[in-house]
C-alpha cells in the first residue's frame, strides 16, 4: 500500500539508471517503493500528485556549508568590490574574524533563529540534506555551540544534517602568530566536539594551516571517529588534495587550483571532489576544473559553500547554473553532482537517488526538464519539496 | 491625507538625493507624497507598514525584454553548452528562427498566457515597469500580435509597459539571402504596428542588419513617432552605438564591444546605455564596459534581456548581482541603473525614483541594505512589492 504517488512526470531523474519520460514515483513509509515508467508501476494508490508533465528529481544534497553564523558582512563585500583590498578590510576588523566575533557574542537560541531562517529558505529551494561546518567560534565553547545548533537544525527541521568540526578554519586572535599552538588547542577540543560532529575539516592554505598541521589534526580526529573533509587548493596549490587522497578523506573541497595529478589521486582514493562555484563567482576567480575531475574518474559534488564572506548562496539551483555555464559541466553531470555526488561525500547510502528503499526526498520543478535550472538561472523553478514522503515546501 | 505609510525603514533609496536611515515613505492617491527621514514626514496616516529596519527602494524598471514568445529552447541551450556550435544548431532548425516558428503558431490568448506567467514572476521579483520588444514574428500579422499582447499585459497586470517594434530582429526564412528586401518589408509594417509601439529597434550586427539598413528603418520609424532603441555592439563592433548617438536614440543596448569613443558619443547625445549582463553571462562572453560608460557620463540602465535564447532571466536581482560582481558597477550604481536608469531610457519621468509626485512603485527587501542583493546572489530578497501604492506581491 502506497502513501503517495507522483504521476504524469515529464522528466524523471532517479540517479539509478536511465531518465524516464511518463514517469511515476510511488512512496510508502517515507521511502521510494518504485520510480520509473508509469507502465511498470506496481501500485499507484495513496495521495495522488499530478505532476502535469513537469520534472521530478531527488532533493538537493548541499555537501559544504558554513551556515551557522551571526553578523553581517555586506558592507565588507561592498567595500571589496569598490576596490578596498582584503588585507585593508581585515586590518579594519573585517574578514572571517568579524564573523567569529559576532558569532561568539550570539547565544544558542539567537544562532538557531538566524540559521533556521537560512535552512528554511534552503528547503524551499529544494535542499533535503545538508552538511554544516563549525569554524566561526575558534574556541571550545563557541565551536560546541555551533555544532549543537547544527544538530538541532537537523532534529527540528525537515532536513538531514551532517556536521563537521572546522576548528582549524583560521587562527583566532588569542593565538595570533602561533598557529602551532592553535593546532594543539584544536586537537584538545576533539574529545568534546566529536560527540556532535561527523567529520573534521581543516582550511589548508598558505598563511592559514600548512599540510603537516592539517595531517596532525586529521589523524587526531580519526581517533575520535571523525572522517576528513579538506578545504584544499582554493587560493593556491599547497597539497591539500594529495593529503585528502593520502588520508582517504570523505571529500576534498574547492579544488580551484587542483592539477591532473591531484584528480587522479582523488579518483584512485575514492575522495569526492566537492566543488563550490558560488565562491569562485563571488571572488571573481577561475572555476575549479570540474570536467577534468570527472574525466579522471572522480565523483563530483556541488555545494553552496553558504558563508557570510565569500559565497552567501542558499539555494542550489544557482549553483547548478554556475557549474553548467561557468565551470563547463553538462546539465546531467551538474544535477547528479548536486544530488547523488553530495550524498556519496556524506556517506548517506540511497540519498541523492530515487531507487527503491531510498528516502523519498524529492522535488517537483515547474519545468519540463532539469535543463531549465541553468537555462533560466534567475528563476526559482522548485515548486514542491518532499522530505521522507512528506511535503515540506 | 495619506493612504499608506511605510515606516521604520532601515535604508531608503529614493534616487532623489541622499540615502536615508530611519526612513519613511508616505503615499496618497498612488503617488509618493514624501520620502525621507521619519522626523521630517508631514503626515503618517493611512495603512501602516512597519518595515522593521528593512530596505525600501523604487520598483525595478526592466528596460529591455523580449518576453512575449512561445516555444522551449532549453535543449538547444544544453546542446550548445555540450559543445555543439550555434551554426550546427541553426542548421538543425534551432536559434531565433525556432522561436519565430513557435510564436507564429501561437494564438494571442496562448501567447498572453505564456507571457503573463513570466510577467507575474517579474512583478513578484520587484519589477514595476517593463519594456517589451516584438521580433519573434518577422511578419506583419505576428509582429502585431506580439505588440498587442505586450500592450494587454500592461493593461491587465499591475505593471507599466512600453513596447518596441523589433521587426528587424532577424531575416525571416521567406527573405533568406535578401535582407534589403526584408528591410523594405519592415518599413511597410510601420503604419500598422506603430499604433501599438512606442519605440523601434534594429539588431545591428554583422550578418544581420548593417548600419545603413538600420538608419533607413529608424528614419522611417521616426516619421511614425517611434523613438529609437538600438541593439548595438553586442557580438562585434559595427557602429550601432555611433548610429544611436547620431539619431539621438532613447537607448543603445548591449554595448559589449563599445569603445571609449562610443561612450563619449552616447553621453554627449544623451543616449541611455542599456546593459544586459545576463546575456554575457549565459554566452560566457565579456561583460559590457559599464564603469567606462559611467565614467564617460552616460546614464546606464540594467535589464534582463529576457529571451528564450541567450538570457532567460526574469528577475532583476540576479542582474544587479552580475553587474556588481562581473561588470564592476558599485552597488549604488547598479541599483540606480536597475531603477532610474531604465526609467530615463523609457522617458518615464518620475519612475525609478521615490520623489514627491512619482508613482508609488516600490519594494521592501527582507534585508538591511540593497547591498544584500549582490551579496546574496541566489536568494530572492524581495518581500513586498507596491504598484501605484497598491500591494501587488
Amino acid at each position: 500500500m502506497a502513501d503517495l504517488t507522483l504521476h504524469n512526470i515529464g522528466e524523471l531523474t532517479t540517479n539509478d539508471g536511465q531518465k524516464t519520460a511518463d514517469g511515476c514515483v510511488v512512496v510508502a513509509d517515507g521511502q521510494v517503493v518504485f520510480a520509473g515508467s508509469a507502465a511498470d508501476a506496481p501500485s499507484q494508490d495513496g495521495n495522488q500528485v499530478d505532476c502535469r508533465g513537469n520534472t521530478v528529481l531527488p532533493g538537493f544534497v548541499d555537501a559544504h556549508t558554513h551556515l551557522v553564523f551571526a553578523g553581517d558582512r555586506s558592507d565588507e563585500f561592498r567595500r571589496r568590490l569598490e576596490g578596498e583590498s582584503y588585507s585593508e578590510i581585515a586590518a579594519a576588523g573585517g574578514g572571517i574574524l568579524a564573523t567569529v566575533e559576532a558569532t561568539r557574542a550570539c547565544d544558542a537560541d539567537e544562532l538557531f533563529e538566524l540559521s533556521s531562517s537560512r535552512v528554511k529558505r534552503m528547503i524551499t529551494a529544494g535542499t533535503t540534506t545538508l552538511e554544516i561546518k563549525s569554524g566561526y567560534g575558534l574556541d571550545l565553547e563557541t565551536e560546541l555551540r555551533i555544532l549543537k545548533v547544527a544538530k538541532r537544525l537537523g532534529e527540528e527541521m525537515p532536513v538531514t544534517v551532517k556536521t563537521t568540526f572546522l576548528g582549524a578554519h583560521s587562527v583566532p586572535p588569542e593565538f595570533k602568530g602561533d598557529s602551532d599552538a592553535y593546532v594543539d588547542a584544536v586537537i584538545e577540543m576533539l574529545p568534546v566536539v566529536s560527540e556532535f560532529a561527523d567529520y573534521c575539516d581543516v582550511f589548508v592554505e598558505h598563511g592559514v594551516f600548512e599540510v603537516p598541521q592539517a595531517r596532525t589534526v586529521f589523524e587526531a580526529a580519526a581517533e575520535f571517529g571523525l572522517g576528513a573533509r579538506v578545504h584544499a587548493e582554493q587560493l593556491s596549490h599547497l597539497g591539500g588534495a594529495a593529503l585528502a587522497a593520502e588520508l582517504g578523506a570523505a571529500s576534498a573541497d574547492h579544488l580551484d587550483h587542483a592539477t591532473a595529478e591531484d584528480a587522479r589521486a582523488l579518483a584512485d582514493a575514492g575522495v569526492v571532489a566537492v566543488l563550490v562555484p558560488g565562491a569562485s563567482f563571488t571572488l571573481g576567480s577561475p572555476q575549479a576544473p570540474g570536467p577534468m575531475l570527472l574525466e579522471a574518474g572522480c565523483e563530483v559534488a556541488l555545494a553552496t559553500d553558504c558563508n557570510p564572506g565569500t559565497s552567501y548562496f542558499e539555494a542550489m539551483s544557482p549553483i547548478i547554473a554556475l557549474a553548467v555555464v561557468q565551470m563547463g559541466l553538462t546539465v546531467d553531470q551538474a544535477v547528479r553532482a548536486a544530488t547523488l555526488g553530495g550524498a556519496v561525500s556524506l556517506g548517506l547510502d540511497g540519498h541523492g537517488t530515487l531507487k527503491p528503499g531510498a528516502p523519498a526526498d524529492l522535488m517537483i520543478l515547474d519545468a519540463p526538464s532539469a535543463a531549465h535550472i541553468p537555462y533560466r538561472p534567475g528563476t526559482d523553478l522548485v515548486a514542491e519539496v518532499y522530505k521522507a514522503g512528506q511535503r515540506v515546501a
